[in-house]
C-alpha cells in the first residue's frame, strides 16, 4: 500500500520504517520538501522510501498516517488538504500534549473534545482512526519486544477502517486479540488523556519500553 | 486500625466492608448521622461497623478514606474537619467525573490539578495518598478475583502515608510487586484523567470486573 506519513519526529520516522520493512511504499510528508530529517530517512531507507510536502505525501498515499504533533495537527492536516484526505483511512497516533508549563503536561482537549474527534470533524470526508498513541513508538512497531499479550486500541467512526488499521498493526505484530476496539471517535478522548499516566509510568519505571494490558475476569 | 470511611455510595460500602473483613474496625461518614444507606451497611455488617457524620468518623478514624463523589469531596472533607485530618493518612479514591453533559463524563481537573493536589493542597497537615481509583470496587478489594497479575498505583508526598497504603493493599490481597508508586500527588493527575479510557474499556468489554497489568521489556 501507498501510505503517507506526515511529520519527521521520532515517531514519524520509527513508523515509517516498520511500514516500509512490512511490504508498503512510503512518503514522508513535512512543511516543506527536502526536509533535512526527511531527506536522511530517505537515504538510510533506501527502495520505497520517498519524501515531500505534507499535500505530495497525502496525495500520493492510499493511507495517512498522523504522525505530526498534536498541537499542530489541524494546520498540518490542512496544509495536506482535506481533498487528498477525502475518502482515505487517517491513522492518528499523535498526542495534543502541552509542555508549556513543564512537567507533567496538560492534554489540550477544548471543550472535552479530543484531537481525534477535532480531526475527524474538520475532515469529514476523512475515515479517522485513533490508535497507538497510548505507547512509545519503538512498543508501536515491535510489539513482541515485550514479553505475553498487551493492548493497543482502535477508535473511529468507520468499521472498515478500524479494519484497515487492524491489518496494519498486524503487520507490525500485534495479535488480532490484543486490538481493542473502544468505540467511535468520541473514545479517543479517553486514549489522549491516558497520556500523563503514561509519563508517570515511565518517569517510575525508568523506562518507555512498556505498555498495559487488560486483565478480564 | 480504626478506619473512617467517608461516603456511603457503591465504592465506601465496599472499601468499608472488605476493612471490616481484613480486621479493622470501620466508621462510615456522612452528612449526617443516620444516613439510610450508612445504617443499613452497620445492621449488616455487624461487629466493627459503626457510622456518624463525616466529622464522627474522621475524628475517630487513626486514618480516613476518601470515597465521596470527587466533585464534592473538598465540601465533605472540609465537613470533616481539617483539625480531624491532620497527622493522618487520608487515601483518597474519589475520581472528579462531571457525568452533566452525559457520556463519556469530563475529568475536572481546574488549571490542570488534580483532585488529590486539591485536597492535599486545601488539607495540609493530611497526608493524601491517591490510589485504588483506576478501577471499579469489586476490583479493589478482591484482585485476586482477576487472573495474573495486574496494577494498582499510589501516589502522594509521603513515603510513610504510601507505605501505609500498601499495607492496606495487601490485605485486600494485592501482591507488593502489583502495586506501582507513580510519584508525588501530582501524579494523581494521570491516575484520575485514566478514568475515560476506564470507562471506554468497560463499554467495549461490557463488564467492570477488568484492570490493566503494565508488561515490561
Amino acid at each position: 500500500m501507498r501510505i503517507a506519513v506526515l511529520g519527521t519526529g521520532g515517531v514519524g520516522t520509527t513508523l515509517a520504517s516498520a511500514l516500509v520493512a512490512t511490504g508498503h511504499e512510503v512518503r514522508m510528508g513535512s512543511r516543506t520538501a527536502g526536509n533535512e530529517k526527511a531527506v536522511a530517512w530517505v537515504a538510510t531507507t533506501g527502495a520505497g522510501a520517498s519524501e515531500g510536502t505534507f499535500a505530495d505525501a497525502a496525495s500520493w498515499g492510499e493511507l495517512v498516517v498522523n504522525a505530526t504533533g498534536g498541537l499542530v495537527s489541524v494546520e498540518a492536516l490542512t496544509a495536506a488538504g482535506a481533498e487528498n484526505l477525502a475518502g482515505k483511512v487517517v491513522l492518528d497516533v499523535s498526542n495534543p500534549l502541552d509542555f508549556s508549563e513543564g512537567f507533567p503536561p496538560t492534554v489540550v482537549q477544548p471543550d472535552g473534545r479530543s484531537l481525534g474527534e477535532l480531526l475527524q470533524a474538520t475532515f469529514p470526508d476523512a475515515h479517522v482512526v485513533k490508535t497507538l498513541n497510548t505507547m512509545g513508538a519503538e512498543v508501536m512497531v515491535a510489539p513482541r519486544a515485550l514479553p505475553g499479550s498487551h493492548s493497543v486500541f482502535v477508535a473511529g467512526e468507520s468499521p472498515d477502517a478500524k479494519a484497515v488499521a487492524g491489518d496494519l498493526l498486524r503487520g507490525f505484530g500485534w495479535q488480532s486479540e490484543e486490538i481493542l476496539d473502544v468505540g467511535g471517535i468520541a473514545a479517543a478522548r479517553g486514549l489522549e488523556l491516558y497520556l500523563p499516566l503514561w509519563l508517570s509510568l515511565m518517569g517510575s519505571l525508568g523506562a518507555r519500553d512498556f505498555n498495559i494490558s487488560i486483565v478480564r475476569a
